[in-house]
């Protein structure tokens, strides 16, 4: 299967090219990186041209400008997370036979503050401009696969743990620096409370979940299952680890921060774990691959 | 208070024009038409500079392209439906203090074939780019107004009646022609069939809901109510009420006008009625106001 996957050269893509090369297919990765397989800016129709131009039966479409970053710049953050993406999924359609179309979108969508809990019936209501386009984005593919140009579905992922150290533009960058800090011995101050309580999963689970998403027949928009935790338990895994010492961690809690990243309720997550999406089923598993152990 | 209403010169435009100037705000319309205050196209920065140099206290935004001419003119629509309402949004929010917007969305954003009832909990399926683009733009203006950026509610229209005789874009058209042709004693082909449930509301009553959702307080986005009817019940009041002869209508289905316009269900808007939105009251009221009797 010809699988083109945008962001290829991030964190999570990086990790879906491999996976998706060795169960044999074949993918044309696309990143403004240099080690992409085209080097390019989705925003760029020459770039479009050349992904597509041997066709396409499924593209994961990963790249984006995250939150903190899209805040900073919203026209920016338009162009990319908004109208190049509409512009992909003309040009996907336009490459196959109602190719595939799998869309990260993010929990973002849901907004702040979430209600007691938050399952499938939850309203969308974005607060974060990040947040609205992805919703914004979903809806536009949900109408595309309606009206059978594409075959589309939307997976809203959590917290990805743990990112690699350096800038990446991103409000919950908190919760890759906990797992860098504490494997190195550093000192860390978080951004949020103890108490703060997130959800959260594995870069080999995101991947797991997005290579079962191109291969089943569900269309529409899924929040995916995620473990919930609260920080402390997080760092105290990750320190039961590492032998890193929790006393070096400090709080100085963000307001925002901890509205936006720290107050997630239980979630519950039917529609998509009837369709075979699963988290990383314990805080050990999810932190022993946090930390590629 | 002054209020921008875009679409001025439009059906649903100028009648609300009329009705705002009767209450003694100060209104600027803007339209693509000669008689509107300032002539222009949304999608021009310049109209848009003109149009809020003065500040502005609210909108009504009307200006669309219909969903018939959307369906023809992909690109059109997304330049006027989507690209320039979302700069519009931008241009209220920086032309006064949180600025009332009221977005004259439709019942396209529900999409078909529907379920065998509607009401709030529906969840939004637009098969039509029209309705697409409309949800789109409810997810937008909701996300700025929890940002505080502007005070925005959308109202989801349903079928206006009567429209002027002449071609307007909308593949809703013959829901007004049928007025047109009972009156004047013409003979009349409907497509759809006797038996065709839909939900319509008289250009009366959309003035009454637009004015009514600019003095109230209320965000987010909302089904109106609307009258529920049958073709056939609608062409034997218009009959009686013109002296007209149901006899010189015959029917010819079109399969996608039918599943379109013709099947729509018991409608159940609790949110709008408890915020003092409002139908036609009977179906007698309807076919005079619609015959502007």
């Amino acid at each position: 299967m010809k699988v083109v996957v945008t962001g290829s050269a991030g964190f999570v893509g990086r990790a879906l090219v491999t996976r998706l090369r060795d169960q044999a297919h074949d993918v044309l990765g696309v990143d403004r990186a240099a080690d992409a397989d085209i080097r390019g800016d989705i925003g760029d129709p020459a770039v479009l041209a050349r992904l597509f131009a041997a066709g396409c039966d499924a593209i994961v479409h990963l790249a984006t400008m995250p939150g903190g970053a899209a805040e900073q710049d919203p026209a920016g953050a338009r162009r990319i997370n908004l109208d190049a993406s509409m512009a992909l999924a003309d040009a996907v359609a336009a490459a196959g036979h109602r190719p595939r179309f799998i869309f990260a979108s993010s929990i973002a969508v849901l907004g702040d503050p979430l209600p007691p809990q938050v399952d499938d019936e939850t309203p969308l209501a974005p607060r974060l401009i990040y947040g609205a386009h992805k919703a914004m984005i979903e809806q536009w593919l949900a109408t595309m696969d309606r009206r059978g140009a594409l075959s589309a579905l939307s997976v809203r992922l959590p917290g990805i743990v743990a990112r690699p150290e350096g800038p990446s533009g991103m409000k919950s960058a908190f919760l890759s620096e906990i797992f860098h800090a504490l494997a190195a011995g550093r000192p860390f101050t978080a951004p949020v409370s103890p108490q703060a309580t997130m959800w959260l999963m594995s870069v080999d689970r995101a991947v797991a979940n997005l290579t079962h998403a191109l291969a089943i027949d569900a269309s529409g928009a899924l929040t995916l299952p995620a473990l919930r935790m609260s920080f402390a338990e997080l760092a105290t895994e990750i320190a039961r680890q590492t032998g890193g010492d929790t006393t070096r961690i400090s709080y100085d809690p963000d307001p925002v921060l901890e509205a936006g990243f720290g107050r997630q309720p239980p979630l519950f997550t039917s529609a998509a774990d009837q369709l075979g999406f699963a988290h990383d089923g314990s805080l050990t598993t999810l932190v022993a691959k946090g930390l590629n152990r």
